[in-house]
């Protein structure tokens, strides 16, 4: 335990769809990102754009538990607006910042290879688990200053790009960075953070650990998305991240929003 | 001159939009750039598929001097197609060839800096004129033997992408990278070579230098699109590229072309 003290600090942070696909929101978002010191890595969504961009083609998005049914027409849309159209632009605007950023997708440098999802009850496609990341090249870039802008699509080392979710990305990356980092987390969604009360945005809990995660999924207070979420959260204190904070896109320092600890 | 020596190899090979847009041609180029050994960097196009995906968006290609009018529209259908879906498909292919590719743009590690090109006789819109070639980070990443695909798009340092002709980010790549390796440049397009009869494929001409080049030009054998091409050309020669072929998509290691020599 004697070198995590001589681990840099790095924070991942994950922003959802929303934020990232509208000009206001998103240069505020740049505004904030770039004002975050030290080391940093950005992972993205984008689904909003997809589902938009797939009905201008005349293709219809179709969404099975919250995940998106990604055929062949799908998974193009999908390269085409993740790991181009907002990628890029979150690229040459963290570039207007002074920020050194690189766009990845998990083929590019082979950072976070998958098996594409085996068919059970539902299809999905081209859908990606993640089974390994490779962050050596990443790590060594980020020392030197470049701050990694991760796109929610992987590889199957076959040739064939599969989509995965974007706070998997986030989860698995931060968990591999964890190996060279003092890693924090930073999940940013809709909300401030985990509500006692989903009807009352200042009903923000203040930290979670397992033992009340338990208690507020047996009282029903966590319940439906917000299960997985919490438990990738806490998959990735398990291995290794130090901190996880569950936040909204507007405090994307983690302030003011959930602590999640082991 | 003494340290020229000491520069290791590396080739630059650009392929046009045709091959890398047809899975069938994709897949063999893909294996043929994957045989070649040493140091290496692969630029693509992507045109044909910028225009197919413009008109299912219901969006009109307008090309002047064979260059494509970039207004907002066209400039987000390059970034979804260039920096996604051609670039992101590549790399997944090489990965599958044991390539440890990188797709990048020019705003990705700031590597390619440009200019809006200036309205004169005609608005092209969103297309850059590079002004600036960072390749710091690529050396040393083509160093480790990373391989990185270079997307036809650069960025103005202010937020905006830009188009920029794919043989223009290949000789400007190449010539930065020339202080670092001793590399050789290699344009790929529809024909063998520079031809001495455009009807004639096996009209070869196996080099070419200045003094050639300005007596076909006098004699109308070099004409049209080959003039701006082979200017380029010997652009790169004169800035410290060592070597520069024009050639078909099927030698892409230059074999059977157009050698350019000071």
């Amino acid at each position: 335990m004697g070198d995590v003290q001589l681990k840099q600090p790095l924070v991942v942070i994950k922003v959802g769809g929303k934020i990232v696909e509208e000009e206001a929101t998103l240069q505020r978002l740049l505004d904030d990102f770039a004002a975050i010191s030290g080391y940093k890595v950005l992972v993205h969504g984008g689904g909003r754009s997809a589902t938009k961009m797939a009905a201008q083609l005349g293709i219809e998005t179709q969404m099975v538990n919250g995940r998106r049914i990604t055929d062949a027409a799908m998974l193009k849309v999908v390269t085409m607006v993740y790991g181009g159209l907002v990628n890029k632009n979150i690229v040459a605007g963290l570039q207007a910042r002074g920020i050194n950023a690189l766009g990845l997708t998990g083929a590019d440098l082979n950072v976070l290879l998958s098996d594409k999802r085996p068919v059970k009850d539902v299809d999905y496609g081209f859908v990606g688990d993640v089974k390994q990341a490779n962050v050596e090249h990443l790590a060594s870039l980020i020392h030197q200053g470049v701050v990694p802008v991760m796109a929610p699509l992987t590889h199957d080392g076959k040739g064939n790009l599969l989509n995965t979710n974007a706070d998997t990305i986030a989860g698995e990356t931060a968990k591999a960075l964890a190996r060279v980092f003092d890693v924090t987390l930073v999940y940013c969604f809709e909300k401030p953070g985990v509500l006692y009360d989903e009807h009352d945005d200042a009903s923000v809990i203040p930290s979670i650990n397992h033992e009340l995660f338990r208690e507020l999924v047996a009282k029903g207070i966590i319940n439906s998305g917000m299960i997985p979420k919490l438990e990738n959260a806490f998959g990735a204190l398990d291995a290794g991240v130090s901190k996880v904070y569950i936040t909204s896109s507007t405090a994307i320092d983690g302030q003011g929003g959930t602590l999640m600890i082991p």
